[in-house]
């Protein structure tokens, strides 16, 4: 709150457009017997197939830069999709394979995810990924270490602080990751995901009500200077309504001058170039 | 995306309103006790009581021609509900008998369904119906073959395409089904039904905000020439203020000189003639 | 929908503001370990405490005649606030002993929780009741002959029709209960009531959206001639913003000229002198 | 309703700005496992480190006292940002240790949640509490008396009045508490709080429809001469664009000059100063 964070080139806060490609993989992972069910199933490719195209002409019409996480299984089911991002030139980052959630794997799984990811990521797109967002937003305390051993620069999946900074990859440690915190208010997920006995109360919201919460949030962010991240999900905010309220607020963003409207990548450089000193978080004791 | 839909008539997109007659078959199946509570079926007994007749009134008013998916119960119970539909010269498709999801079903359960539906409609009403829509949007794998089968022209249960496509009723086939997709956003039950301990979470939304999300829907649909499809219960859009309102959104997408407002039946036969290439949909791979 | 139903003096649509006076018994019943939650039974109490002479007042003022459904519970824990809305004028009804779910009830039990309401009716207010409705609006299908064996003129739990109608006690049978149907988007717990590990999934709408809400259909069911039959919980809509909100609602109402604004007893004895024939209603089979 | 309740210095009504300092433990009691997903502790982390500051200057641009209700947890895991709230001049009182219900305490585990938090607040911030909120606003029946014996002035977990009261501590004692009553609809909670798996339905409101909720009851509240007491949490409300229409709401309440902004405890001595006769809340009996 008191010492504002320094932005590049004068600018006052940071926005980012970001969108997780989760496609079948987010409802898969930990319930495989959904794959029998073929609309579900087209439910979620619709994101790859549909939202993806028209979210890479959104932002080339806006000209926005932007950070697609892929699961690596949508990147081995998709690949012309994932493909077509890399084209666009927008940033990948690594998102797990199977969309698995880092607090319900052990060690072993945890590692296997990460670098199957990794590899999906490196056939499909010839991509070697420097962020990560843990799926669900689920970090482990064991995650940034297993990040910094395979040299990510950065993490975006905390939900502690109104703009970036320098995580000790332990308690303690001079090693650090740079994390891009994110906020549940900033997902569309929660404004419009509904499938039945899946996910979702039924509760599925207009896009005016969807861009009026995060607009709200982005004024009041750059009033602070914080970083903005917004997080959408291609088989959700690919639909046409929902994305050409995106676009409209792609324009109000871009409309503020002081704002660095960035991919999540350009804003961990600009973090690292910083010499920031790493913050150490450490798990709460629960007495007993 | 790049090329458009080629629809009739230089129409640049499609809108249908149809209704799904589901009555007391939704919520029995699968948990029939709840035929022990009258005021629970007297909630369903709306539908084709009261909501039927005021949908066919605002559907004569604005000379809309519509498709109802009537379950097989359905018809057994209300015999003539479902003829003044047929009277009315609108379109009669398949719902299932009980309103069964076919990704609950064994292939014989699932044949049995399809059968059962099939005969209630042709005694009680004299249609043979071309077009199904899988009760709950739950197509199982094996459901389009068996559609082919039976002879029928098109299916509306997928999710992932702004307008309708020919389907490979299984990977690879030649043979093949109209595809006619529906979503989640464009459907009243989401909006509006509650039934305690059987359906909804309490979330019961005005008839505004429910036609404010299908119309942005519409509007943003009809900018990439698509296929606007909007599923309404009689159940519960046939309550006088939500009728009223859908009345207006009829007015509102008639107004649309461009868009050719349908049944799904003849949507599917101008697919039909278009002799557009046959799409596979596989089942995704889940690795271990 | 063809013929209008019949109000007297003209009027083209009746209306009726009722309240549901549950207090503790709408949650102790069937998760007696509630009661040993002060704070949740403080909410609930809210209703007779505070609830119950604000809206007495609101009645008052706009000179609107109303019925409350008093459980036999409330009137033994609560006597002065029940011996309140009887000596203001308004009608009592009966709502069960501890508000008792019929279906859930053998026949016995739903036999002692109704003459245990009566009874409590009887001690406390001196009132022996006429009407009817049914905890969680959840009728069985034998009580209608229970009713009718106690010499109950209406019911107010179910909800196939816009207007009033005389019910058939049992299917074929001459004698009959005026049944008044009732909604669930006209009950403010759906939009209001959230009471954590008991119900509500969190929403807590603002008096303003449910105001829309049941205006847009009191408008509508205008047009139609029906009945518009609001249920309101004095512990919920007995709050300042939202009694407020009901009274603007009330002078709306009012503002209708042809709109017969009446208690429900007296609803019941206009429709008992149309001598309608009665209605049957049948269980429905489920095929096997 | 009839009489009036007295407020100091002429004002018709009071209001009060109160927070729940809950960060982690509000999640952590009785599901202990959420503290290895590190994401959600840092949900639970922003509160003290980032809504705190903001909140604190809030309070102090706008000039209004306020009380912040600190489980001992907070206070051992935050200890700068407790001692921040005292710095700045607010009170801060009692609210559980590890946020524990009592309603799920044995008699010894209750005395222990209250003595533990008493030792972290008198530890950490060199605070006395004299006021009390059960977390969950769950209060048992023998709270009351356990607070009497540690010489608390006050509760504010109850929801049976619009104003303050003396409460017995137990039925037909003359020894009181003074009761400060709360509502879920002035509750940030229900409005914001999305944890998957932990809280929420997936709900998430503008800031602008939160503030339209407590604004209309603020209003209406005021009308009556009540006490409005708004409860925000700095995990919560502490986002920029909340905090921002919190302090809107706050610019809205202190424009009304008949109205007294105070922290709880000095509602609470103004109303001990009253000399109100106790009264006796008894617990419901349940009928066999």
């Amino acid at each position: 709150m008191m010492d504002r964070f320094r932005w590049p080139d004068g600018k006052t806060a940071a926005a980012a457009f970001t969108f997780d490609v989760d496609a079948e993989s987010a409802i898969l992972w930990g319930n495989e017997s959904v794959g029998a069910r073929m609309s579900v199933m087209s439910h979620q490719a619709y994101g790859p197939l549909v939202g993806i195209p028209r979210i890479l002409d959104l932002l080339e019409q806006h000209q926005v830069p932007s950070t697609f996480f892929v699961p690596g299984h949508t990147a081995d089911r998709y690949p012309e999709a994932v493909r077509s991002i890399v084209a666009a030139g927008h940033e990948i980052a690594h998102h797990g394979y199977l969309h698995e959630q880092p607090t319900a794997l052990t060690l072993e799984q945890e590692i296997d995810a990460l670098d199957r990811g990794l590899a999906a990521l490196a056939d499909v797109a010839g991509v070697r990924p420097v962020g990560y967002r843990a799926p669900m937003w689920d970090l482990s305390w064991r995650t940034p270490a297993l990040l910094a051993e395979r040299d990510f620069l950065y993490d975006s999946s905390l939900m502690d602080a109104d703009h970036p900074y320098e995580l000790a990859i332990t308690p303690g440690a001079q090693e650090s990751l740079v994390e891009i915190p994110i906020q549940w208010a900033l997902d569309d997920w929660e404004q419009y995901c509904f499938l039945p006995d899946i996910s979702g109360s039924g509760l599925i919201e207009t896009p005016r009500k969807a861009r009026e919460l995060w607009q709200s949030e982005f004024d009041a962010l750059r009033k602070v200077g914080g970083c903005w991240v917004l997080t959408n999900h291609p088989f959700l905010t690919g639909r046409p309504s929902r994305a050409a309220e995106l676009g409209e607020l792609m324009r109000y963003v871009l409309d503020h001058d002081d704002v660095w409207v960035s991919s999540l990548g350009a804003v961990a450089e600009h973090v690292r170039s910083l010499n920031l000193s790493p913050r150490s978080i450490t798990p709460p004791d629960v007495p007993r």
